[in-house]
């Protein structure tokens, strides 16, 4: 008989792992308490690529009188336009994911589920309350944005309600200077809004590459982002219609509006983990890191385990949970997954960046070259930036690559196929790259 | 003491190999008889993609209405501007080749080689007549537009002196639906120009992936080119201003300018090949296709050779030629040759396609899948197109690639990297793709 599986959460951690789980033969339910598709497709990646690349659009019009007949030409951002076909594309993939669904024999129920001990949750819908029998269950149940406490009582903007203002603000304070504030910092600069930045750290985006980061920095900075790093938020207020946010420093910085991008916190209260015996902070639960077991015969995925706050690090997780639950025995690797951000310049890496290689013990080697140089960057005007290539000194083997530049998040995963094959910097540089393309950055590096 | 090397060209192949040389100490002098880096950096790879980027450009700016205020939005491309722009990055490049070659040591003299016989070339310039002694050569002559008979007396265009039109023809016939052809009809249609493309064989891009060329032949046609296939350029003539192409058919084809895209031929007749007893045609000449040994102590490399005629080919060639002048023993390897073509949609592929694969003996195993289901494809409302790969059914060992869609010039190296460490499709599905990238389209083919 095959094995009753329940799902809670229908996000990228979700549905990949209902998917697995059906394909492998089990009986599987997803319940789901907003919409199908979880943060990533209804307020995260999906609709903000949607928005950096109408974003992009726009500064590639900006340049068009360098090329065309025009001495000057207007274009303004349209935001119902913008808005609309965001949410045509998160329509059509939310049918998609329903459809295949429903191929695969899946039970999709919107409604919250509470687990009443380890094999039963209680099923609140719309309809009523009941009981569903499981043998295995994965929590998928995803994170909200953290909300710092001086907000309270100010409308304020985040990831989940920044997508449906009215209309674009004139003037913006993001508070928080990590992928998401950067993100939103370039779309919202490209569509002409003025745009601060204010992050706690000495630099943004902590954790990332910093050549990457500055190289991305110094970008934003010539584009007319105002960076104020090493600064707290100490107190915010509404006044005159502008919402100030007051600095440690003691300076106001005020703006039509504010985004709170200060990190993530799970909202597990309701969840009936206390049932399952399973202790949960605001950082989510404690899974095994290769298995993703949680307790019993339950997993759990995606940002509820706090392993990689990423879309696809989820999908990655629920895929190896469903396999895991059915019988196989796979193990989720946190180093294979690669990191991009979709800001101009892009910024992308794979692998270990330099200190966690050293951390790692390894004497390592960095190979460096500026897109500046690359024949194609030239031809399309995107010079910004570099790679640089971690390896080994002593085998050469490729440890892990950062990039900030044109097509950085695409061209990123080059270096995870190089790092899975476990290919050394020898035998990449006899990987011959089309001329003239972006990739040809990798044989400059190496020939260093 | 150091070896005396002189090579033939400073185009793609010669000048990589003069720095591999000198790199490895030999002491080299460049011979060219017209432009340092030459088709591809002065009429080919370099301002056909500076072209083409323009564009792409102006392809972003018909769509931009859809997400601005404004309803309509005029920019007509500035041949000029456009132009400028494509003659300063060849400059730079042009620059920057010529430094390096001084920081290698190397002698760069613009005049004509001539073999003498196998340790001399007689060199003329503008100052005269002199003998240079080498230990070993390289030829790297490149080729030239191969053009009909039947357009003598007519003035047409071909890839060397396109690019200098003093402006955009309202109309061009393009004769060659090869590569190059399609290139510029790409190119000359986003920029407004009406364009016809005459092939005769039944489809374009004869050798390429034939599902990515339907793909290209579609998108094409829904641009408004008018393609004519299996048909034949019978006779050519002016008439009011007007330049008529009649085909096989009988029918006429007018238009203001024809390009002439059907090849390329190898001139040779001046270059002293007789006094090294090196035999020749219009194909060139024919080396080791591993070593690229041509006779002696002389190397040939590039399109000269016809082993492939592609920049990056040359590129390679150069160095295995250098290397193996030095005592070092390399390989040069035809089949790990990515191709690219910078059409919108771009056209690329790596390794074995189908028909090659089958013919080597493989059972061939392929995977598909399409833009259309792809997050950062209908965030940026680039759908159309696919990607395919090729493995050996049996060992599931990747073969190949085929790529027709967004960022295809790009993708393709994941592949060429994955051939390269002898990855099969198993390895390759255990790989992860940052969310939402063009790139997850690998996971997607591969789940079927």
């Amino acid at each position: 008989m095959s094995k009753n599986i329940v799902i809670i959460g229908a996000g990228p951690g979700g549905y990949p792992a209902a998917l697995k789980a059906a394909s492998l033969g089990a009986k599987v339910t997803v319940i789901e308490k907003k919409a199908v598709g979880g943060t990533c497709l209804n307020c995260g990646c999906i609709p903000s690529k949607s928005l950096l690349d109408a974003a992009h659009r726009f500064d590639i019009v900006k340049k068009i009188p360098s090329l065309a007949i025009e001495e000057s030409i207007t274009a303004n951002p349209d935001w119902n336009k913008i808005s609309l076909r965001r949410k045509n594309v998160i329509e059509r993939f939310q049918k998609s994911i329903l459809s295949m669904f429903n191929t695969a024999g899946i039970t999709y129920i919107e409604g919250r589920a509470k687990f009443k001990n380890d094999s039963e949750v209680e099923l609140l819908t719309q309809e009523g309350m009941k009981i569903i029998h499981f043998d295995s269950a994965v929590l998928a149940a995803g994170t909200h944005p953290f909300i710092p406490e001086i907000f309270k009582g100010i409308d304020i903007l985040d990831n989940s309600n920044v997508f449906d203002i009215p209309k674009l603000p004139q003037t913006i304070t993001i508070l928080g200077g990590g992928v998401i504030g950067c993100e939103f910092a370039s779309l919202f600069n490209s569509l002409g809004v003025k745009v601060t930045i204010i992050e706690m750290q000495p630099a943004l985006v902590p954790g990332e590459d910093e050549t990457s980061i500055r190289t991305l920095t110094q970008s934003f900075k010539k584009r007319g982002i105002n960076i104020l790093t090493s600064v707290i938020a100490d107190k915010a207020r509404v006044e005159n219609g502008k919402k100030i946010i007051t600095l440690s420093t003691g300076e106001d910085i005020a703006a039509d509006e504010i985004l709170v991008a200060v990190g993530r916190t799970a909202h597990l209260g309701d969840i009936g983990l206390e049932n399952i015996g399973v202790p949960w902070t605001r950082r989510g639960v404690e899974v095994n890191p290769q298995t993703l077991h949680l307790a019993k015969n339950i997993y759990a995925v995606g940002d509820v385990n706090g392993l990689c706050l990423l879309a696809h690090a989820a999908s990655k997780q629920g895929e190896v949970a469903a396999s895991n639950i059915c019988g196989h025995k796979e193990v989720y690797n946190n180093n294979l997954i690669p990191r991009a951000m979709y800001t101009s310049p892009e910024v992308a890496s794979a692998g270990l960046n330099k200190a966690q290689a050293e951390k790692a013990g390894y004497e390592v080697k960095i190979q460096r070259a500026f897109f500046l140089a690359n024949g194609r960057a030239q031809t399309q005007d995107e010079t910004e930036g570099q790679l640089q290539i971690f390896s080994d000194a002593k085998t050469l083997k490729i440890l892990g690559a950062a990039i900030a530049g044109p097509n950085a998040s695409e061209m990123i995963h080059i270096f995870s196929v190089a790092i899975a094959a476990g290919m050394t910097t020898t035998r990449l540089k006899d990987v011959v790259f089309a001329h003239p393309s972006l990739s040809e950055i990798i044989t400059e590096a190496l020939a260093k």
